[in-house]
């Protein structure tokens, strides 16, 4: 076997591993009795370890080596598989694996103790444990920045979606910074209150209606579920993919866009090359990138005017609105799923305030990281950023303040940016999508989705990772990432024209 | 380390691999949609090829060989471990990795072609991929016979439990095909035609119906759940324990009583020591000795006539039934769970006729694995000895003959016979147990199931492997596996007296 195809092999075990480490994922949040905690969590520290060790193994770097400095590639594909091999043995092989450990130790640990703490509003519970798990990932963030070149918060973005720079991020945040409190204003002077959608609306019928909206997207079925669970998200793998969603039974708004927020990622999961299913590089690039999916779906499209015109007779059927009924109307069920408000929670925010929430924890995280911000001022630090961004306080509020989120507490610094760096991107992408199908908005109205998911699998899914972020955004959109296209949508939903 | 520690730490990794395969196979059966097929099967392929790597890694056998000569062990339970790693390291090195792999290719293949040509009855289709998957299976007997010091046949039917040897289990069933015929014959000049319970039984009645069994009979729901499969089963871990039934809404008798025979194995297996989780000696004895706790709970408790007493309420409760109408009645229930039919197919056949069924097959794998049987004389053969035993053809019709289990497909030799060695198993525990709890059919009858469990907790559950399972019954019964129990049960329960 050349070198290359001996890396094939070695990688092609680490996906039947990261299969295994998904389906349990999926399963614990979906399925699991509460009393299986314990042995879950267990496995699957023993299946990373596996997944650490199989990706350090004094072998993988001598075939890199040597597969590099071969010829045994011919494909452009298989060239961009090996390079996407060394980032990952690169990152793996970075961090010892006392470090690996001792972050899974503190992090499952600090993620309990955040769990009851924030019900009671206890910061003080929470600032030993998670003091820890900075240490932990300002070591972790050191490592990785000395093996890459990059800074130690660089490092961890790095990790998220490759290639991104926190200048090139912060730069593109203080644009937003500047633009968006002043375009709130306009879109809160300027929009109407949507009629009131009371009613009960049981759960079978809104899985129902979910199912079929999923349906009418080109999700497959046979290859994928939906089911519940307490946070959504999209899991599995690519030849079954599974997304979750939660219902409350008198507000379908919620479920429903969650249920087209996962349908993004998971077209993008089911969409990625077939002939290179267990390889790196028939993976989803970066987190921004699937994000960018997921916004897709929902932002650009699902709470865009054409499709409410589409979907209003289904969810008449399904929740039992009146036909006639001005509150079931496509405008009226549009202007409610696009209703502005400043909230204290990021996950409830809609998309002209989420990207403050998220510009706050990026610049406390980078600072965090730096060693410019202790974890005991962080209280103080977000009530400020939160006054200035968006009027609001979060004094001794720290449950839905600095402690509503579970990624610091779980060891996650540099992910928070990938979920802006992904609306930017879904705007630009839709721009693009629009100008090379000109009759999109009336498919749209018609519900006929065939052309748009065919651009997204030809031009993005069915790449896999063949080429890197920034290469495919300017090879699809012609520019870099860029704020224009995210502005001009912003303007045109909330401010008319 | 001691060697003994380093042990330990080593098989600990591979009770995660087995956390991993428990939960996916699970998953399969319940949750996986049908595209996710290829992938999962590539998945479990791999872990179970990780797993054997593990367990024959080249340290294992030197640190065997220096725990052995050591002191490390002061415990009999950890003595235990040893000998249980050490017999699960010698039959793994016994099997060359191409042998395991080659085998893997074949069953799975001939599985799938099974699963087609059996609704077709076509014979023809499956008997070249059968020679294939005995002449591995032989291959694999004759190596491990070798290593065992064991007859190829012997080989396997220890990896299912351990000890048993074909000579015994020979001389047991001879003994039963002499016994069964004409006790057989009597059942049914006895028994009385129950009424007939007819209506149709929603699925998600019969549902809670089988849960709140299962609460009775002490089954932790924080530790496990309740799903449906094709065919029922038990599956997960110890602190995750998931069971299965299937449901036909005019027929709730088979689905209650799949629930009950699959709570009993799951008892066995929430009830394994909490100590031991993650070592060899904290796993259940073999497949008869399993077998035997959930025909302990299915044929010795819940088809009895006390537990009717406790469960008719119930069932008329959640299944419509009007107290009152006989046919609802203790009496009627117990006679409708305890009919007996001779029947061409095992998994519905009942306790008298079950064993023939099992006979049959335990004389054919003997046969087809000494190389005395060929692939293609097994439909005459097993036509023969149906009309022998049971007074069936199945000439011309395989579907229903030596086509209706999947074992031998999926190249499972000598498994069957611990079915039977199960209720045989069961009958002398159930005894044991009456003669530990004196006040025992009044407590069945009332719905106290406490004592009962807590027995088989104490005497069986909780030992894991400290014992082997010969050892276990001599000492908790007072002799050896015997047909004594079971044909005084039999007796007792269908000649009456």
């Amino acid at each position: 076997m050349t070198p290359y195809a001996q890396l094939e092999a070695h990688f092609a075990e680490l996906h039947q591993l990261g299969h295994a480490q998904a389906m349990l994922y999926w399963d614990e949040a979906v399925m699991m009795p509460r009393g299986g905690g314990l042995a879950r969590g267990e496995a699957l520290a023993a299946l990373a370890a596996l997944a650490h060790r199989t990706l350090t193994a004094p072998q993988v770097g001598d075939l890199l080596d040597a597969a590099e400095a071969g010829k045994d590639q011919p494909t452009e594909w298989q060239r961009a598989n090996v390079r996407s091999m060394r980032r990952m043995h690169l990152r793996a092989v970075s961090l010892p694996e006392a470090l690996v450990h001792a972050t899974q130790i503190a992090t499952m640990a600090c993620q309990q103790i955040w769990r009851v703490a924030r019900a009671e509003n206890d910061w003080n519970a929470v600032a030993a444990p998670l003091t820890e798990v900075l240490a932990l990932a300002r070591e972790e963030a050191e490592r990785l920045g000395d093996a890459l070149k990059l800074s130690p918060y660089d490092a961890l973005l790095d990790a998220y979606e490759e290639g991104t720079r926190a200048a090139e991020v912060a730069q593109l945040f203080d644009d937003l910074r500047g633009f968006l409190p002043d375009m709130i204003d306009r879109a809160l002077g300027k929009q109407r209150k949507p009629l009131p959608l009371p009613g009960t609306f049981p759960r079978k019928h809104q899985r129902k209606l979910g199912e079929e909206m999923m349906r009418a997207l080109h999700f497959d079925f046979a290859r994928g579920r939906l089911d519940v669970s307490h946070h959504p998200f999209c899991g599995g793998v690519p030849d079954d993919t599974r997304i979750t969603t939660r219902y409350s039974e008198d507000d379908f708004v919620e479920s429903l866009m969650a249920v087209l927020h996962e349908t993004g990622h998971a077209l993008y999961q089911q969409g990625l090359p077939a002939d290179w299913r267990r390889q790196p590089v028939g993976n989803c690039l970066g987190a921004a990138v699937h994000e960018s999916q997921s916004l897709f779906v929902e932002m650009q499209v699902s709470r865009g005017r054409a499709f409410m015109e589409f979907a209003a007779p289904h969810l008449r059927q399904h929740l039992g609105g009146r036909q006639g009924d001005v509150a079931w109307s496509a405008d009226n069920l549009h202007a409610n799923a696009i209703q502005v408000a400043r909230g204290l929670i990021r996950v409830d925010a809609d998309e002209l305030t989420y990207p403050l929430h998220i510009i706050l924890r990026f610049e406390l995280e980078r600072a965090l990281i730096a060693g410019d911000l202790a974890v005991a001022d962080i209280p103080q630090a977000w009530n400020e950023l939160m006054s200035k961004y968006l009027g609001l306080s979060t004094d001794g509020n720290y449950k839905d303040g600095c402690m509503q989120d579970v990624h610091w507490f779980s060891g996650l610094f540099g992910y928070f940016p990938t979920y802006t760096l992904g609306a930017l991107m879904a705007a630009q992408w839709f721009s693009a999508a629009r100008d090379a199908l000109p009759d999109l908005e009336r498919q749209i109205a018609a519900g006929e989705f065939a052309a748009l998911v065919g651009w997204l699998r030809r031009e993005i899914h069915g790449r896999g990772r063949l080429k890197t972020a920034p290469e495919l955004l300017t090879e699809i959109t012609g520019e870099p990432l860029s704020l224009g296209p995210f502005k001009a949508h912003l303007e045109r939903r909330y401010l008319g024209g």
